[in-house]
C-alpha cells in the first residue's frame, strides 16, 4: 500500500493516513475512504474502518499523527548558509549549517547558534543570542540583547525586545519616558506566534519560560515572566510585572492585569478578565474572571434578569396587598 | 466650476466636491462652502446647498463618491518591473506588468499575476501563488505554497499560512508541535488588513471566501473558513476549525471559539464573545453571545442589581414581619 | 562608590543604584543589598536603608531613576549616515546626522529630519515627512504622504496610514471599496508600540496629537483623532472617526465605538466597551462601560445572582403561603 498524504477523518480519501483520537468520531470511521487509519491501543474491538483501510494501533494516535505528518509535508528553509543579500555587523558568530535568507540584517556581536534558520527580512539586533535549531521566520524583529534559548520557533513579525510602556508623569501632565533597555529572555523550546509583541522592561527582565507556546497577536508587557509550559492562545494581554506560573492555559483574548501573580495550571475561558492573582489550579471566566463553575451559575440568570425585575416588582404589588388586607383582617378581628 | 479635492461635509471648501448619503446630514448642507455635492435621487427638495454648490444626482451618493475618490488621490506603488535590489528563487514566474519593490524576497518557484504590485519588504514564500491586479503593500508575508486569488489586497504587515497553534500533550506535560504545514487559499477580492495574521492548518485548509473583507490585527485560526462577503472588523479573533458562512459581519474585537459555525447573515456586536454555534440572521451581543435584544433588556438591569439586592432584602423583611403578623393575627383570631 | 548598574529594589546588589517612590516598598527598604537609593523629599526620616546603602534625596525618585538608566544602558543604533544597503527614492531629502540601516526602503520625495535614526527593514513610503530626533525601528511601516512630527519614536512592525476600513455595500451584496488616502498626521513627542496600526481615512484626516503614548497592537480606525498627551494601552481598539480629548487614558483591550466623544480625562479600566460619547472626567468600566463606582457595586452582585434568584423564589413561596394563611385567617375571622 502506497500512502501519499495525511488528512483529517473527513476529507481522507484513497492514499492517505487518517486518525481517530477522539470516541465521537468511531461513527464516522465506518465510511473513510482513508487507506490506512491510526487507532489507539483500546480503541474498543467494534470500532473499524471498511477493510479498504488498514488499521495502524499506537499508544496514542494524535502524537502519532503528528510524527506522520512530519514525513509528508515539509517547510522550505533557505538555503544553508549566510545569503549574500544579508547585511552582517562586524564580530557576529554562527554555529555551524546556518541559514540566513536575503534582506536579514544582524546587529555588531550578535551569536546565531548552529542548524539555526532565520527567514527573509529578519532583524535581530545588536549583541542578541540566538540558540541552535531556532526558526526565525520573516520579519520576525529580535530587539538587541535579546536572549533566545534552543529550539525556539519565533513566527512572521513577531517582535522581542520592543520597549515597555512606561513613563513617568511630570508636574506639567507631559510623560517622560522611562528607558526601557533591561533583559528578555527567551528559554528552550519557546514558540512565539506572528505578530505577538514581547517588551523589554526598565529594569530586571521579561522571561519567557521552557516550553511556552504563544499564540498570534499577543502581548507581552515589560517584566512578565511566563511560566514552563504555558498555552497562551491568540490576542491574549498581559500586563506588567505579572507572573504566571508554569502550566497555564489561556484561551483567546484574555487579559490579565499587571503586578499579579497566576498560580501553577490556572485555566482562563476566552476574553476573561483576570484583575487579581489566582491561586493554583482556578478556572476562570469572565470580567472580572471568576471561578468557572460560579460564572456559568450567574450567567444563565443574566440573560433572565428583565423576568427577575418583573418577579421582584409582582412581589412587591402582592406583598403590599397582604399589607392592606391584613390590615382589614386585624381591624375585622379588632372589631369581632 | 474646477473641483480639486473630495471631501467630508464638514471640512469641504471652495473646489471641493462632497457627498450627503444620510438624512441626518441634510441640515449641515445649507452652509457647506464646497463647489459640488453629490445628493441621491430621493434627497427632498427641499433639500438644497447654498447657490454656490452645485448638484450632482446620483443612486448612490456614497458610492460615487467613491468613484470620484479615486480620480483625485493616488497610492504610489513602485515602479513597473522587478526591483534588482529584490531576491527572487529560481523557477519563479511574473505575469506582465508586474510591480516588485525592492528588498522583496520571492521563494523558488512561486507565480505572480499579471499587474500585481508589491510594495519593498514583502515576503513571499516558496510555490505561493498570487493572482492577477494585486497589491501586497511592505513587510506582507504570504508563507510557502499559500494560494491568493485574483484583486486581493494585504495591507502591511499581514503574515498569511503562520504555523497554527496545535499540540499534543505528551505524558511529562511538555506539547509536542503538531506541523502545521496544509494549505491556504484566500479567494478573489478579498482584503486583509495591516498586521492580520491567518494561520495554517495541520491537514485541510484555511479558506478565506471571495469578496471578504478583514480589517487589521484580526486572528484567523488555523482551519477557519471565512464565507464570501463576510466583514471581520479589527482585533476579532477566530479559533481553530470554525465556520463562517457568507455575509456575516463582526465588529471590533468580537472573538469566536473553535469548531463551531457562525450561520450566514449572522451579525455579532463589538466584543461580543461567540461560545457556540449560530444559526443565519442572529444578532449576538454580550459574553457570551445571547441575541441582541435579549442583551439589550439584561443589561440595562445589571447596573441596577444593587436596587434590585435591596428590593428583595426590603420585600424579605416585609414579608417577615407579614408572617409574624399573620400569626399574631391568626393567634388574636382563634382567641376572639 | 561605584555605580554600575541600576537596578528594581527586589534585584538590586552592591554597586546598583535603586529608587524607593512607593510608600508600600519602605519596608523592602531596610534590607536592600543597593549601594544607593534615590528617596524623596518627603520620605519619613525613619525610612532608611542599611549603612552599606547611600540615601539620594530627590523631588520625583521615579523621574531621576530614568534619568539614571539613561546614564548606564543604551540602544544601539545603526551608523550615522545612509547605509549603503537601502534604496533611497528620486528626491529624498535627508537632516544632518541621520542614521539610516540597511534595507531601508525610503520612497521618492520623502523627507527624513535630522539626527533621525531609522533601523533595518524599515519602508518610509513616497512623500512621506518624518521629523528631527524620531527614532523608527525595524519593520516600521510609514505610508506614502504620512506626516510625522520631531521626536517620534516607532517601534517593530508599527504601521502608519494603512487603509481604513470603508466600503460601500452594492446592490448585489458586494462590497465596493472607497479608497483611502486622505492624511495622516503624527504630532511631535508621540510614541507608537510595536505592531500597533493607524489607518487612514478617505477624506479628513487621522491625527494623534502631541506627547500622546500608544502601546503595542492597538488599532486607530480611520479618522480618529487621540488628543494630548493620551495614553492607549496594549490591544486598545478605537473604531473610525473617534475623537479621544487630551489626557485620557485607557487601560488594556479596550474597545471604542465609531463617531463618539471620549471628552477629557476620562479613564477606561481594561476591556471596557465605549458604546457611546463619555463626558470629561468619567470613570468607566464593564461592557457597555458605565461609571465604575456603579460598575463595582453591581459587578459584586452578579456573581450572587443564583442566591438572587433563590431568594426571589423562596420569597415568593412564601408570599403564597401567605396568601393562603390570609384568606383562612379572614375566612376564620369571617366565620367568627
Amino acid at each position: 500500500m502506497e500512502i501519499r498524504r495525511v488528512a483529517g477523518l473527513d476529507r481522507a480519501e484513497a492514499g492517505d493516513l487518517t486518525f481517530v483520537a477522539n470516541a465521537k468520531y468511531y461513527g464516522a470511521l465506518a465510511t473513510t475512504r482513508a487507506s490506512a487509519v491510526l487507532l489507539g491501543e483500546r480503541t474498543p474491538a467494534g470500532v473499524t474502518p471498511p477493510a479498504t483501510c488498514a488499521v495502524l494501533r499506537c499508544r496514542d494516535p494524535y502524537s502519532t499523527f503528528a510524527t506522520a505528518l512530519g514525513f509528508f509535508v515539509h517547510a522550505a528553509p533557505p538555503a544553508r548558509g549566510v545569503d549574500p543579500l544579508s547585511a552582517v555587523g562586524p564580530g557576529v558568530t554562527f554555529g555551524d549549517d546556518v541559514s540566513i535568507g536575503p534582506f536579514v540584517s544582524i546587529g555588531a556581536g550578535a551569536a546565531i547558534g548552529e542548524r539555526t534558520i532565520v527567514y527573509p527580512n529578519a532583524v535581530i539586533g545588536p549583541g542578541a543570542r540566538i540558540g541552535a535549531d531556532c526558526i526565525l521566520h520573516a520579519h520576525v524583529s529580535v530587539r538587541e540583547r535579546v536572549v533566545v534559548g534552543d529550539r525556539v520557533i519565533l513566527h512572521d513579525g513577531a517582535v522581542l525586545g520592543s520597549d515597555g510602556f512606561g513613563f513617568a508623569r511630570q508636574p506639567d501632565g507631559t510623560h517622560m519616558k522611562i528607558p526601557q533597555l533591561a533583559d528578555v529572555v527567551i528559554e528552550n523550546d519557546v514558540e512565539i506566534g506572528a505578530n505577538t509583541t514581547i517588551d523589554r522592561p526598565a529594569v530586571g527582565e521579561t522571561r519567557i519560560k521552557a516550553g511556552a507556546k504563544i499564540d498570534n497577536l499577543v502581548q507581552i508587557g515589560h517584566g512578565v515572566s511566563i511560566g514552563e509550559r504555558t498555552l497562551l492562545a491568540a490576542q491574549v494581554g498581559l500586563s506588567g510585572s505579572t507572573v504566571v506560573e508554569e502550566d497555564v492555559v489561556m484561551a483567546g483574548q484574555v487579559g490579565v492585569a499587571g503586578h499579579i501573580r497566576v498560580g501553577k495550571g490556572v485555566i482562563a475561558a476566552g476574553k476573561t478578565g483576570i484583575t487579581k492573582s489566582a491561586a493554583p489550579g482556578e478556572f476562570l471566566t469572565g470580567y472580572p474572571g471568576i471561578p468557572n463553575r460560579e460564572w456559568r451559575k450567574a450567567v444563565v440568570i443574566f440573560r433572565h434578569l428583565p423576568e427577575l425585575k418583573k418577579q421582584i416588582e409582582e412581589l412587591e404589588a402582592k406583598v403590599a396587598e397582604l399589607e392592606e388586607k391584613l390590615i382589614e383582617c386585624r381591624t375585622s378581628t379588632d372589631r369581632s
